[in-house]
């Protein structure tokens, strides 16, 4: 398989911390037949909450420089690590997406779940405003003390996704919003 | 800062690996006052490449499961590492964007650069098919080789974002598209 060099661990030295009111990551109820609607409404819940939310990047001081000129962008992308997430998480193969049981089984790389084997994830945010090496940041999901791995500008998806095809459980997460 | 614990390094264990065509990184000149149009002209030139490109991502077999349901979305999010990038560049502090010397040093948080403290590169593509553990992209400027991290489904960005501000660079590659 294309040499085995490929499979080589790779080492993140984290460049900064969350700083949040969030203070454990969201739990997602099981949702079955009889209670989606039910279900559905604690995740539209959590969508608000987490829409309004403002956090700080807690970026290392001696890396403050490599932010100089993030300020001419209204929004950033945000990888980070969800330290909480049990190791053996890691392991998952499929799950029901967003607990939905009303849907089928899916692998994870297929799902946003941060129960993944390389669990870095990532966020597009509003960038409210820069102090130094603080950045404030609108809508990030992310539990307070998150190891930062990387900031990036957001510079819009190019080229443009016309329409994207999704399947029936994220429509169906959609008609939440 | 917020105790000390966010420090301690990650470790990723690639989930797979890039079959692209490109062999090298592509080539960013040095542009100036002089040679800005020139320059522009060979930066929208390596944009059509990219964006026609299409390349395997091959996964892990024993992984191959966490695909499925992929089918599903017209695009994926792939996480990779940009492994012929010499270590030292890892320290980069500014660049101008792009090689673009008409426009200010810039920090490298506040650019896609791939020299970066840790180099994780996101980037959305459009998902052609899949066999197996392997899939076909279209759009990936991922060099052959590159240790794959993460893939994941693109599910568009929410709350959308309406008027998204840029920096004048960045403008500038606009019009070259």
């Amino acid at each position: 398989m294309h040499g085995e060099n490929w499979q080589k661990e790779l080492t993140l030295r984290p460049i900064g911390v969350v700083r949040s009111s969030l203070k454990a990551p969201l739990k997602r109820g099981v949702a079955d037949a009889a209670n989606l609607q039910e279900q559905g409404e604690e995740i539209r819940k959590q969508m608000r909450q987490i829409e309004g939310l403002v956090s700080e990047l807690i970026v290392a001081p001696e890396l403050a420089a490599l932010l100089d000129g993030i300020e001419g962008f209204s929004h950033i992308v945000v990888l980070y690590w969800p330290h909480l997430l049990e190791e053996q998480k890691r392991k998952l193969v499929h799950v029901h997406p967003m607990g939905l049981q009303e849907f089928p089984e899916t692998g994870i790389f297929a799902t946003r779940s941060p129960a993944r084997p390389n669990p870095v994830l990532v966020s597009t945010v509003e960038l409210l405003g820069r102090a130094g090496n603080v950045l404030r940041v609108k809508g990030l999901e992310a539990v307070d003390g998150s190891p930062i791995i990387d900031i990036k500008p957001y510079a819009g998806v190019y080229p443009e996704i016309k329409e994207p095809r999704f399947p029936e459980w994220l429509r169906f997460v959609f008609t939440l919003r």
